[in-house]
């Protein structure tokens, strides 16, 4: 099947033969995946990645140990955790440390014509909603976990720095919890999408909790600027190299700030099933597998937005 | 009077004029003052200070508009906030967005004969305690403060990083409200200061919360490595300079860094009057006023714990 590969900096597609189930998992064909940000800064060198990336999909199990999941249309989530430790039994299996994950952490990614994942993993992707828009759930759920570590935000005012991919889903899940969104970016055109839901671009004055999604080292040096004494910055931002940063004003004004990764898939899906998020003018551009590179230099290209893959 | 001035990096004494009395103001003859890093850091050039340091101190009102005052024995909250502002109507004056710092922030400090404070910032000393307790008051709410923020952290395994005047106290003060705390330090003698009220001096595995007060840039990104998922990281160093952090196992284990500053006197006077706080083994030198520069060198000196300057 083809399939690609990163290594040493390098992205290419190869030949690679189909992935064996182990018990417990399913195999899943598939059928639409998405590049993220973290994709590329794999493709730069963060973690050291070596292998097949690729954590956001769309897919059809072909096999697995359960009758129930064959020929049902996935997604699923990326930690694959142990079932049995402290966090995993607290629900909180993303922090396993026995855990891989799909597509970043010596787990093989969705980026080729078959994957696998733990059948506990997967969730039904409900009939009314499109495999353009299911693709979306794991950044959704990224989105949605910080509604999980701060709670709803309801009537507080929020800052989300950057209007990429990330950006427009934080700052749209944020207003639909019930949070006065302010976005800031540098696309009109890419704000107006969160804009639909009531989002307000820019905006003045201190805010209670501001989210640095702009994929740069020096967002969070805004978004501590940005930020009320007391109030809280969420770290969303993945960038390989060491970030710089003047402590002062955080310790001054006794600002927490929250690292967040990714999200449970369930609310996520529900939140996409209710058609209230804008993914669809997300979209950016499409490829096969077999065009994986130029994918990934188009989905690098400074303002673009969400570049799919299909098999 | 004699008072001391730092500008430019330097510092010496210099004769000044006895501070007047605003109205609502008392004026205050210092007993026994502190030498804390912040001031240290005053010195190396942080906030670009340029004026009169000192806030840590022990006087006598010697005039003020309440007769209740004068004469009292007191210690002083540092923040002179507005009192008006919403900051300050739910009791965080020390975030008023207008306040001035003594000794820190456009408020001559207490490194001098007499300085002046409002009435509303003081607290009478009790008999019991001595001045040379009594001076620790500052630095012991500081470290209460992180009661205020994170909690009494009772039954959590806590790690403090420094053995130093404030990592010595922070352990202590949250040994005393319940936590499980294991300090990390350099010095055998210093870290039996604190073993003395239950700490425990290092330890293996993760920690629920890690206070970084080693005063070092290198400390946060060791407090990191320490915490589990989830965890908190509290960041009591004031480092001029800024901080070069991975953010990644910031974000991928999903920790909190919470800034923390200076924090309410009255509980800190209600510990050090409870006698459960070892203070006076920290005092390490005493100096007069006019061998203030001496005072300043000793004080920065690896491994010295608490410098007092007398009037």
């Amino acid at each position: 099947m083809q399939a690609v590969r990163i290594c040493d900096k390098r992205i290419w597609v190869e030949q690679a033969s189909r992935p064996r189930r182990a018990t417990g998992f399913a195999r899943i064909r598939l059928r639409l995946a998405g590049i993220c940000n973290t994709d590329l800064e794999l493709l730069r060198g963060y973690y050291g990645f070596a292998g097949r990336p690729g954590h956001e999909f769309v897919g059809v199990v072909e096999e697995a140990d359960s009758a129930f999941w064959v020929g049902k249309r996935v997604v699923g989530e990326i930690n694959l955790a142990c079932g049995s430790c402290d966090w995993c039994t607290s629900g909180l299996g993303r922090h396993c440390p026995r855990r891989t994950v799909l597509g970043i952490l010596r787990h093989p990614g969705a980026f080729a014509e078959w994957l696998t994942l733990p059948e506990e993993n997967l969730l039904e992707v409900p009939a009314s909603l499109s495999d353009e828009e299911a693709v979306f759930c794991e950044p959704v759920a990224a989105a949605c976990e910080i509604q999980e570590q701060l709670g709803r935000l309801r009537g507080e005012r929020v800052a989300v720095l950057g209007d990429g991919k990330l950006g427009l889903l934080i700052a749209q899940v944020l207003q639909l919890g019930g949070a006065q969104v302010h976005l800031f970016g540098r696309h009109a055109e890419k704000m107006a999408i969160a804009e639909a839901v009531g989002v307000r671009v820019g905006g003045a004055g201190e805010f209670d909790v501001t989210v640095d999604a702009t994929g740069s080292a020096a967002g969070l040096a805004t978004a501590v600027g940005m930020t009320r004494a007391r109030g809280r910055v969420v770290m969303k931002s993945t960038v390989a190299e060491p970030v710089s940063l003047d402590m002062a004003p955080v310790i001054v004004k006794e600002i927490s700030l929250v690292g967040s990764r990714c999200g449970r898939f369930a609310p996520a899906l529900r939140l996409l099933a209710g058609g209230k998020i804008a993914v669809r003018p997300m979209i950016a551009d499409r490829f096969c597998l077999g065009e994986a590179e130029r994918a990934f230099a188009r989905a690098a290209e400074r303002g673009c937005l969400k570049v799919l893959l299909t098999p």
